[in-house]
C-alpha cells in the first residue's frame, strides 16, 4: 500500500498498530469546492493528503471567513480530528480548493493509538505545535501588519501555488481568505492596479510585477 | 511535598519519574512586574502555578503587545517551554502581574518524560490543545468582535479577577492587553463614561454599571 509513504510515523509503529490502521483507513477523492469537514458535524479524523489542495478556515457566526492553513501533498492535519484532542474546541471548516485525494484515519482509532503510544502522541503534539505556531503567525499578521502588505503576500503566494501569474480568483474569495470584506479587497486591488502591480479583469487578477509585490510584502 | 497537589498528572507517574522531577524541580517567588520568560532567551520549562497571577503575551517587532492568557493558582503552562515542543516557534513573553509563586520543571527533563511516556505526552497534547483553542477564540474576538464589546468584556473580567469595581490600571496597560493603541482605549473609555458605565480617574477605571457592561459584552 502506498499510504505508508505518506504517513510520517508509519515505520515507527509496530505491525499490529499498522494493521489496525489499515483495517479502518478510508480513502477519499473529492472535487474542487467540496466541503470536507464542518466543525459542527461528525469528526472526520486525521487527514493525510495524497494530492490536490485543501483549505482550513474559521467561520464566524455571521458567515465571515479567514483561512488558517492549506494542505498539499504529504501534509497531515489534526484540525479535522479535533474530537480526538482533549480540551480542543475548534470552529474549523475544511474545503477542497482543487480536486483532491486524501486518506482519513478514523478519530476513535487515532485516539486509541495516542493513548497507548508515546510515538503517536508525540506526533500529535508536533502537529498541534505547528498549528499553534501558524495561528500565532497569522494573528501577528492580522493584528500588526498593514493590509497592503498582507494582500501583496497573499498574491505572491497564490502565484507560487498556481504556477501562473494569472489568478482565477474573485475579490470575494480573496476576502474570505484574508478575513476582511470584499470592498476592502477591491479598493486595495485597484490601488495595486494604479501602481502597475496587477491587472484586473472579470474573475481574475493578473500579477504584472511580482518582484515589486514581493518587496511590498516584506 | 505539596507540588504533587498542583501537578495534575502526578499520580499517573511512576515513582522513578516522580523522583526525577523532584530532583530538578525549581521553585520561584517573583514580584509583580517581573519578566519571567522571554521568547528569545533560555527556555524556562513547564510552569506550574502555586499562587499569584502571570500574563502571557505576544510582542510585535515594534513593541506592541496583546495578551494571550493569564495563569492563576493550579494552572500549568507549556508556553514557557516551547523548546520542548517539536515544531513550535513562539514569540511569547510572560510577566508577573501580581506577586507570584510557581514551580518550573526544566525543559530537558520534561522532554525526556514526553518521549518515554504516553501519559506525559498526552498531557502536553491537552495543554497545547487548550492553548490552541484559546488562541482561536482570541483571534475570533479580534477579527470579528467590535472593540466596544471586547473592552466591556475585558473590564468585566478584570472586576472578577481583582474582586473590586475600582481597577488600578492605566489606559496604556489596557491597550497592551488588547493589542491596540492607547488612544483607541481612551476614546472608548470616555464613551463608556458618557454612558455612565465607568468613572475615569487618574490611573484607575471605576466600573459603575457592571450589568450593563456585561450585557454589552454579550
Amino acid at each position: 500500500m502506498e499510504f505508508k509513504n505518506y504517513f510520517p510515523i508509519w515505520n515507527k509503529l509496530n505491525s499490529e498498530q499498522q494493521e489496525r490502521i489499515m483495517e479502518v483507513l478510508q480513502f477519499h477523492r473529492v472535487e474542487a469546492g467540496t466541503h470536507i469537514h464542518d466543525s459542527g458535524a461528525e469528526c472526520l479524523g486525521l487527514v493525510v493528503m495524497k494530492s490536490g489542495q485543501l483549505r482550513t478556515y474559521m467561520l464566524s457566526e455571521d458567515g465571515r471567513e479567514v483561512s488558517i492553513s492549506r494542505l498539499f501533498e504529504y501534509d497531515v492535519s489534526l484540525l479535522s480530528a479535533s474530537c480526538v484532542m482533549p480540551d480542543l474546541q475548534l470552529n474549523v471548516m475544511i474545503e477542497a480548493e482543487k480536486d483532491s485525494e486524501f486518506w482519513s484515519i478514523p478519530a476513535c482509532l487515532f485516539k486509541n493509538l495516542m493513548d497507548e503510544s508515546a510515538v503517536v502522541s508525540g506526533f500529535a503534539n508536533s502537529l498541534m505545535s505547528s498549528n499553534f505556531s501558524e495561528l500565532m503567525w497569522l494573528m501577528e499578521q492580522i493584528m500588526w501588519r498593514s493590509f497592503d502588505k498582507r494582500l501583496a503576500a497573499f498574491l505572491v503566494e497564490e502565484v507560487a501555488v498556481e504556477g501562473s501569474a494569472e489568478l482565477k480568483i474573485t475579490h470575494e474569495k480573496i476576502a474570505n481568505h484574508m478575513g476582511t470584506a470584499r470592498e476592502v479587497v477591491t479598493r486595495m486591488l485597484r490601488y495595486f492596479q494604479n501602481e502597475g502591480l496587477v491587472k484586473l479583469t472579470r474573475g481574475s487578477v493578473e500579477v504584472l510585477n511580482e518582484p515589486k509585490l514581493r518587496a511590498l510584502a516584506e
